[in-house]
This record gives structure tokens, C-alpha cells and sequence, in this order.
């Protein structure tokens, strides 16, 4: 089966490969009335944007945005947005190695098991680059909520992480690494290029916390607010965990010290800590909701790699060609856009249930 | 609004509160022809039962089930198959301090803040209880997916782990920790026995492996195999964190160390190691599929906390009653369950789409 | 691939068969706070309840509700709740004849094909015994939407439609019919009684009409209000037909007969016609929504019908056992609920995505 | 709301107004492997297309259908498949009319009711012309189901009908009408010319059979066969009835005379008669599945209408501008889709939990 839509009430499909003519998302059960535009929605699309360090890939893609409905007079009417992103780099290469063998750690030999065959052009439609569709809904989501503030950053690259006592967010947007903490920055631009010159890769962990989210937001049991997110985020290319305010290290707390004490506020309750992440029982508590991502090291690497061919012999590959020494950090726009797409479409669950 | 439906073409909804008459699920889409009776799900609820060790609530319930429809001669018919268990040891004590306060950590406030009121009874419909349906519903899950074999364990107690090394299955069902090394199981012992003891609780880290899952199964990009496992996982009551593979120990990974390379084999290809945790752009690669889940210590403790009232006003809380020191333990057959489901779904989704 | 579920935000799931010890609803996404108790329930089943004229099957069914879940201190909690109607009648006959030859006109063939063999006894899942469940859900579901009035009838038995002139609602409590038309009912009398002497059966067209309906309920474009009534209507048992508004009539108007004129009004404008049965574009207009649903005579019957065995084998078979002559009538509870579990769906999810 | 996908396991996504750049339709779920280029698609829509007599709407637009992914190498990669279409015949009138008022008998009023404002142009998202992302959609579903033949036609027009005795479905393509009866065919001609020349409209029935669907699809309770034709019939713009099989005739026939008698035959059961119009209990009998549609007059007539404008005054309207004198005529290519939609996804579904 292939389910290439996510979301509820607010529900968006994606289609496209990375060397297709273009590809797209349709966002669905969008409130009406919301001033919309292409204006609104590019900014989102350049954060992630290839190409803009020599950390990234180099493919250049503008990645310009366009949208083909569900707007009318600059507002949105409530019928499907259709969104459009036009595919300008892809690069006339040499495909016969990749089509012939498996590369480890990408989607080759499963999508192959599945289907039958594949579109092994950069991937196809298992491409990371399928996330600019992910993005530019993301940014329609954000008008949804507009309550919410939504921040994403790097928190660790190489094993090596940022030291929350320097944590300054005016920091992020200082460096190619979405990274608070100036000093870390600094260290991590000499991981990141000694992969790269290595033609190794690093993986790195996002950290995304979204404040102003009201309590009460979330479908029990099965819709939980944390499920949503747990499932948005590993859903991302190349992530392999996900946690919930403390995650793991809750594991190694005991009750007490895990306890989130609650004091009168003026405006609902004051909670002195936040271990849970803004989610108990699945549903939102008034607290910043806060997600942490695994990115593994990206697999496509110039070292080779013993592999089997289609017809199942042993070979080995090593990845020439574009990539992300650190796919982690251009995961920092996706993250943020599906922490958009959950929590707008969780306010208008809510909202349809409980008025 | 409500969700208490998951999966897709296998599909169940469950039902029920701590402490109401009875709780259940319905399974929608089940394969005809399978043999099922009561024999085929008790011993799965018998794992989770509560009350067989003084590690856990001594809560004491049968868990008897019973199938009220879907079934004819032993046979799955391909119509719901509803599963009931009845509520038996609802203590009739006195909740008006849980009705009156927030007990932090649990659901009380974001329920509250949600729906307007709640079912205060042992926690209602947000209580671990509802977890014996999971339990249920899983056990036919097992039955639609006979070439794959589950084997969850507890890892890890209070921050303290098994060791690799000691890792024997046949150790499981020798301990009350589900603990695969019985050195550890040893000192969990004592861990949760003072933890019980003090009126405290300690968290836990679940791993769960399936074996015989083929390439092919998952349905990317948004109901992606590891996507679903970790919505599934992260579901359950006191859950916090979910890794596929390596998990957050793959962020800190180069790409040369997180490779799986790959073998020609007999029977397909032998991947020489499994960091991936089995899934690769989101479909199974026919390498186990492996999940770790992490459980925050029980909320539920004795150590006055300071809360609020439905009113507002300042107040503390310790929470008497009989409750799991280590809730993680009794994760087990529920992380089981929950994997089998996810995996019958995408079995049945794989052959509906590719045949 | 097995559905037996319904609705969108509030949704519902039913279970069991006509000869299983119970059947069932789970209704979820209902609104808390809602007054819910047995007593709202039971006078809907009552309503469909068999055996109260000879004019319907003999079957002896008390039909009496048991609310398992989802309602705390008289209101709905808004989590599932659990509906259970235990079967009491199931007369232990022979089925052997049922379950070797297939009845035409019964899902008897079709449920061999799909799932290779089927619980016989009554009929199994396909029988119309499962529509009190329905009836059940759709009890729950009027009280989401206090602000709609439902009225549903019998304006045709075997041919014979009632007079609109006529037309006094009063009446249709008053024959065994919800015959809306007291001449009407005496003719049917005699037309049903004696094609129950005659081991034979009768056609009817049922209506239906929901007063108070605001303007803008709908999800177009394939969630439309008409399109989800006729996906409603077409799921009873022994639907051939749907029509919205004047249906087929509407076919053989010109458009200045088909026009609803609109004239302002002091409360939204008023419609000095309404051909289009209260719904444009697949949204309510504000108009009462009309709806007309056509079902088969019973397929029951006792003349002897050509037929085949299990093994392909020409036999012929004939209905005994007791059996509604007229199936439409008791259709008429049926239509009601099912009318109010779309519409409240529907005033949910507008909530939800217009607020 | 906004519902703008149809399907479960075979989905297709439609976006895109009257008067936009576009629209277009994402089709998810399709099977890998299968032959699919733009000339797979474009005579379907060719036959929907508007402009080739002066019996439709003299818009003209190509409609040529552009793929954007989930293609490669000629054949489908089961991942989602992107159809788009450009609007290309957008004239440029004065709408200001219709922006102010309501047209009587369009979703002009509902949508202003929902979604407080709406996209005036042509219609919008509610004009027909979004019928044509349908036929695209179903031109790959009728790949998925190459043992399935469907036939449609018109089999009535502002009442006139045509003779059974006379059909000859080789006769459908040698009249603008998709008419089977060459004498109804001339009949036809004057009816609706008249009409268009009146500046008034008629209605239509479309019939829509279904050779070579096997016994075994359709997925009871909810998501009966014969209830998902009918959303997807009725979900059709300007329909208001739907039947299967006999539909409202069968209302009026006993038990004996509906009865459809089985004989022995070589290839499975024979069935000696069709009022079941090839379903039973919700799934397919092996008979050839049958449909009637009934559409209503063009709403659009340059009669006056007495309507009210924005700010609920009194006024009148008459609509100018291109329009179909019988919609239902361009209606037949669209039933067909759906009938290949809802086919294609219940052969996918059957797959799926029944292997």
C-alpha cells in the first residue's frame, strides 16, 4: 500500500520523485478565510533549501513555490491548496550503478522487495528532497495556529552537543547548523567538514519546541497528540528515534523527580518543570510541547560498502554524486513543519469535538 | 476528539474505563478462517494480568475474555470480532480527593481541560487498564501473521541494563521483570522492591524484536512502517520515547559505522548487521524488526506533590491505592501486542495493494 | 476487506450477528457533557423492535440497551461509548438447508465467494438484525444535534404511495406502519397481510426529513451531505434506491421547474420551493434535507426459488422461519438514525474546519 | 470540512476551480507495475471534453492531461500519481453579478453559508468542469481492473427514454448523447436543442454497467459496494438519485418476481435474472453490476430567477455565460470513473483481507 497523506481534519498529500518535473502537495480542510499566498509560504522553502553552504548538498533548486488553488482575492476559500514546486537540477548523470545495485541504509533493495521495480533517479520518490512538499504544507498549517510559536534547532552533531546553559536562540539563524549555541556551531563546522572532505556523513539530533499551544489538544487513544508527533517525526527521511519532553532519560528518573508540579497561575496553571513535554494522557497540558529526533548519518558515502545487485549477486557500492554530509541539519525546516501540521490539525479535532 | 480506532485494513477500536462494568475492542478486517477461541487471547491477558507478583498493582482481575461476534466454528469469519473482558476489582474507595485535585503526571488536568469534566474512577478512560484490550486485539493480530515471531523483554530498570552478553529469551518467563538476563533480574529485584517500598516508582526501557517480518511490507511515506511503530509505541500509557535500530545511538554514528551491508544469501539477502532496525525508507527489509520503548516511572507515588484544584487553588497530592512501582514491566505484553497489530496491518496492506 | 465503521468525527463501529449471544455499537467522537443515559435509547429501539404486529417478524426481542462506556455521572465523557444489545430469540432451528443452499436474494452466495464460508444461522452479520445497533448509534447521535427534528415514514407499500394531501404526521404512530396517511395504512393492511398468508413479500419506499438543518453542513467535493445520506441509506439492508429532494422526478424537470427561488427572510433566506431536498453542491442550504430510500420486497419467501448448493449443484430453496414481510417498514427507525448520525458528523466536522 | 479524497485503498485527491490555473487529481494506491502514460488517459477525457457539439457548453479547453510523478519507464511505481490539467478557456467576464448574488439551484448560497466567502468565478470548486480530474483518476483505475468492462450511456432525457429493445451499445459513440437508441438519439436531438435555444435545461438518467466483476468485492457493513456507488454517484455534480439494479421498481415487485434464480454453470453460479443489479449484502454476485443515475436540469437558465443577493435583499438573476443544456450528457464519462474508482478499490480491498 502506499498512504501518501497524513492528517485528519487538516490533511495534506504529497506526490513526486526527486527527478520528476516537479512535485507537490494538495492541503486539504483548510479553514477558511486565511490571508494566503506564495509570500507566505517561500520563506519556509529557502530555510531548507539545498545548496546555500558547503554542509548541504549542492544541487541548486529554487524551489519556488506556486500555488494552483484553494486561494481566491489572497485568502484561503476552505477547498484543497494545491502547491507546486518545480524540480530545475536534476542533474543528466549516470544512473546505471544505482539501478543495478543497492546502496545500504537507503530505501534501494525494499522499495525493489515492494514494488517490483523502482525509480532509482536520486532516489525516487524515497528522495529526502520529497520533504520541500512536507515544508510548504507545513507553512500553510502555521496560519492555522497562529497562538503558536514554533522553534527548531540543531542540539547535537557527531555526538557532539550544545551546552543548554549557552542556549540563544537569536543564535540559530548565525550559522548553516540551525544552531543556538554559538560555540557548538563553531566545533560542529569542523565535523561536518571532515565528513564531507572524508565523504563520510554524521547524523545529528533535533530538538523542536512549540510554545502558546492551550491545553487540551489531542485525540485519545489512538489519535494521541505525542502518537501524532512520534509518527510525524519518524516518518521524516532518515530518522530512527523519537522523544517526548525527557524521552529515555525519563526512563532513569523516579516518579518524584519526574514529577511536573502544578501552581495557580493567572492564566491556568504554572507548571514549575517540564519533563512530560506538554503531553499527559495524549492531550496537550498548556505546556511548550517539545519533541526530540534522531537523524542517522546520511548512508550515501564514498567509502564502499559490501552490497548485492538486482540479480542478488555480492558487489559493493560507494555513493558518488549531491549529498548532505549531515541530513539532520536541513531536517530542522521539516521538523518544524510537522510540528505545525499536527498541532493545527489536533486544534481543529478539538475544536470539531469539543467546540 | 476521539480516536480510539487504529490500523488501517486491520482495524480495532477499543472501549472502556478503569472502572466501569467492562472494557473491550472490536477488531474490524480480520482474514477469514482463522482458527480463534477464548484459549488463543487468554494467555496473552494472563502475561499482562496484574496482581501475580508484588512488583506489580494488586489490582486483582481475571481478564477473562470473551468473543461476542466474528467467530463461527472456531473460525474467523472476516466480520468484527468484539472482545469483551469484565471489570471485577473496582475498589470501592473514595476518590474525592482525585476528583477534587490533579494528580501531576497523569491526565487529570489535560482531561479535564479538554472535555469540561472526567471520569475521576482509577483514572478512567486514560488508565493503563485499557491496555488489556490492546492485549486482546493483538493476539488475533498474532494469528493473521504466523511466519513472524515477537520477543519483547524489559532492558532496563532505574537506569540499570541488561547485559548483551547475559541476553537469553529463555530467561523471560523466569523472573516477574520479563528479563532476558537473570543477573539483572536480580538486582531489578531489589531496585523496584525499594522503589515500591518507599512509596516511589522507577521508569524502564522495553525492547521488542520481530523475526520472519519479509521485505516489502510498509507503506511510505505517511504510514510508513517505522512511522506506525512508533505512533503504536508511543500510544501507550506512560511512554515517552521510541527508537527503531540504533535509534539515538545512530546520530552519533558516522555513515561507514551505520552501514548494513549485504550478503547474497539462500533465501534472499543476509544483511551482516542490522542498525536500521529492519526498515528502510520505511518498509521492512526482511532483517528483525526492532523497537525500544521508554516508560517514565509511574506518576502515581506516595511523596506529596504539589498540585492544583479543579478550583484553581494551591494544593499537594500523594497518591494512595495500589499502583505498578515500575509500569514499563507490564509494557511488555502491550509493546508485543501493539507490534503484532502494526505488522498484520501491513501484511494486509502490502497484498491489497501489490497482490 | 471488512468496514463497519461509519462517520468521519463522530464515528461508529458495529458488531455481531443475528444468532451470536449479543451486537453492539462503539460510538466514538461524541461530544461530552451530553445527558446520556439508557432511557435516551431505548424508545428508538423500541421503535424498530420486532414482534409487536403480525405485520412484522415473530422474533421475540426485548432489545434492551446496556451502556458499557464513555458516560460518567449521567453525561457523555467523551471518550467511546460502548452500546450492547444482548440477543435473546435465537431459536435453535435446523439450519441445515440455510447452510448447504444459497437463498437468492440473500448475501448467502456473496459471503461464500468473499470469505470462503459464513456464519448461516439468520443470516450471520448480513442480517437486519444488525440494524438495531444502528438505531442504538443513531440515539446517541440526535442528541448532538438537538437543534434537527427527524421524521421519518412509509410513503409506499407494494405500489400503493400515500396521499399528500393527506399528509398528518400525527398519525404515523398510529398504525403498524408509520403510515402518515390513515387511508393509506387501512389499504396496507390488507395489501401486507396477505402477502404474509401467501409466504410472500412486499416493496416500500421509505422518507425521511430532518427540520432545523443550518446552511453549510457538507464536505464537498467526496464528502458531500448528499453523498454520504446515500452511502448511508444504501448500506441498509434491502436499499435498492436513494433520492435527495425530487430524485428521479427532478430528471424530468426543466431547470425553471427544478429552481428554488430564495426570498429574503427575517431569519436567513427563505426558499419558496425546495425540489433539491435541502442540500446544493453537497451542502445543507438551510432547507429541511428530504431524502427517499427504495427497499426490495423481503427476500425471504416461501414459494421455492431455483437455486444452487455449496457444491454448484441445481437445487431449489424455500424461506421458512420467520420473517418480515415487508421489510421496509421496520427500515423506517433505520433511515431515522442513520439521517442522525450523518448530520451530526457533519455539524462536528464544520465545527471543526469553520469553527 | 473539506473532504477531497475518495477511496480506501485505491484514493484519489481532486483540486482546482473552474477558473484557476489548473486542477488536478493525486492518485495514491495504485499497484506497481502497471502501463500508464497520458494516452492511457486522455481519450477518457476526450469523451467528458466540452466544446464538440452544440448540445454542451461551448468552453473550450483541450484538457489535455500532463503526469507528474509516480511514472517511470512507462509503467506505475505504486507511488502516488499526479494528473494535472490546465485551464486554459478562462474567459474574462463580468462576474460581478454573480458575486453579489445567489444563482438558485447552484452551491452559490451554501458555500457563502460555510465558508463565509467563496471563489465566484464559473463556479469555483463547485462547477463541473472538477469532473474532469475524476475521469483522469478513473482512467488509472481502470487499469487495476482490466477484467472489468464498463458501459455507459444516457438512457433518458427531460423524460424521454429510450426503448431496451432498441439498444445497441454501438450505437452509443455515433451520437453526441452517448446514446444507445438511434431513434431516441433523434428524439433527443429536438428535446435538448429546443431547451438550449430556450435558454432552459433538461434533466437526464445515466446507466452504467459493469461487466466481468467477480462475486466477492464489496466491504460490509460500511463500506457495502453498493453504498460506496452510490456516494460516489450521488457525490456527482446535479445528481439527486441513484439506484442499484432495479432500484425503486423493485419497491413495487413482490418476493417471487425480485427473486434472481441460480443455475449450475460452468464457470460458477448462473444467474437466470439481474434485479439485484449484481450486488447482495453490499458484495459483487458475479452478475454485471448496474447503476442508474439520475441528473437534474442545468441549474444555469436565462429564465429570471427570483433570488437574494449578499445582503439578504431581494433580487432576481439569470445566468449568461457557456453552459450545458442536459449536464447529464457530459455526466456519462464521469459515472464511468467513478464506477472504475469504486471497483478498483474494492478489488484492491478484497485483496487485501482476503488474499
Amino acid at each position: 500500500m502506499s498512504v501518501n497523506t497524513f492528517g485528519r481534519l487538516l490533511r495534506f498529500t504529497t506526490w513526486g520523485e526527486s527527478h520528476g518535473p516537479a512535485l507537490g502537495a494538495v492541503v486539504d480542510g483548510c479553514p477558511p478565510g486565511l490571508a494566503l499566498s506564495e509570500t507566505a509560504i517561500q520563506p519556509y522553502l529557502d530555510a531548507r533549501r539545498p545548496g546555500q553552504s558547503k554542509f548541504t548538498t549542492q544541487r541548486q533548486e529554487p524551489d519556488a513555490v506556486r500555488i494552483l488553488s484553494g486561494v481566491f482575492e489572497g485568502r484561503s476559500t476552505g477547498t484543497p491548496i494545491s502547491l507546486m514546486i518545480e524540480n530545475v537540477d536534476q542533474r543528466s548523470k549516470d544512473y546505471s550503478e544505482v539501478a543495478k545495485a543497492y546502496r545500504p541504509g537507503h530505501a534501494d533493495y525494499a522499495y525493489d522487495a515492494k514494488y517490483g521495480f523502482r525509480d532509482y533517479r536520486g532516489g525516487g520518490r524515497s528522495s529526502a528532497r520529497e520533504t520541500a512538499a512536507r515544508v510548504a504544507a507545513g507553512a500553510v498549517a502555521r496560519l492555522v495556529i497562529p497562538e503558536v510559536a514554533i522553534l527548531g534547532y540543531v542540539a547535537e552533531i557527531g555526538g557532539d552537543a550544545i551546552d543548554p546553559a549557552r542556549f540563544d536562540p537569536a543564535e540559530i539563524g548565525n550559522n548553516p547548523f540551525f544552531c543556538p549555541d554559538a560555540a557548538a556551531a563553531a566545533r560542529w563546522e569542523k565535523i561536518v567538514d571532515e565528513a564531507r572532505l572524508a565523504g563520510s556523513s554524521v547524523g545529528a539530533v533535533v530538538e523542536c519546541v512549540a510554545s502558546g499551544v492551550p491545553a487540551g489538544w489531542g485525540a485519545p487513544l489512538y489519535g494521541k497528540l505525542d502518537a501524532d508527533l512520534a509518527a510525524a517525526m519518524m516518518g521524516i527521511n532518515a530518522v530512527k528515534g523519537v522523544e517526548i519532553g525527557d524521552g529515555f532519560a525519563a526512563a532513569r528518573l523516579t516518579g518524584e523527580q519526574n514529577a511536573d508540579p502544578m501552581r495557580p497561575g493567572n492564566d491556568g496553571p504554572v507548571f514549575t518543570e517540564n519533563h512530560a513535554g506538554g503531553i499527559a494522557g495524549g492531550i496537550s497540558t498548556g505546556q511548550p510541547v517539545k519533541v526530540r529526533v534522531a537523524f542517522k548519518p546520511t548512508s550515501s558515502i564514498l567509502t564502499p560498502v559490501e552490497t548485492i545487485d538486482r540479480d542478488g549477486q555480492a558487489t559493493e557500492i560507494r555513493t558518488k554524486g549531491r549529498h548532505d554530509p549531515c541530513v539532520g541539519i536541513r531536517g530542522v525546516p521539516v521538523v518544524e513543519a510537522m510540528m505545525a501540521l499536527v498541532l493545527a490539525d489536533h486544534k481543529l479535532l478539538h475544536r470539531g469535538q469539543c467546540g
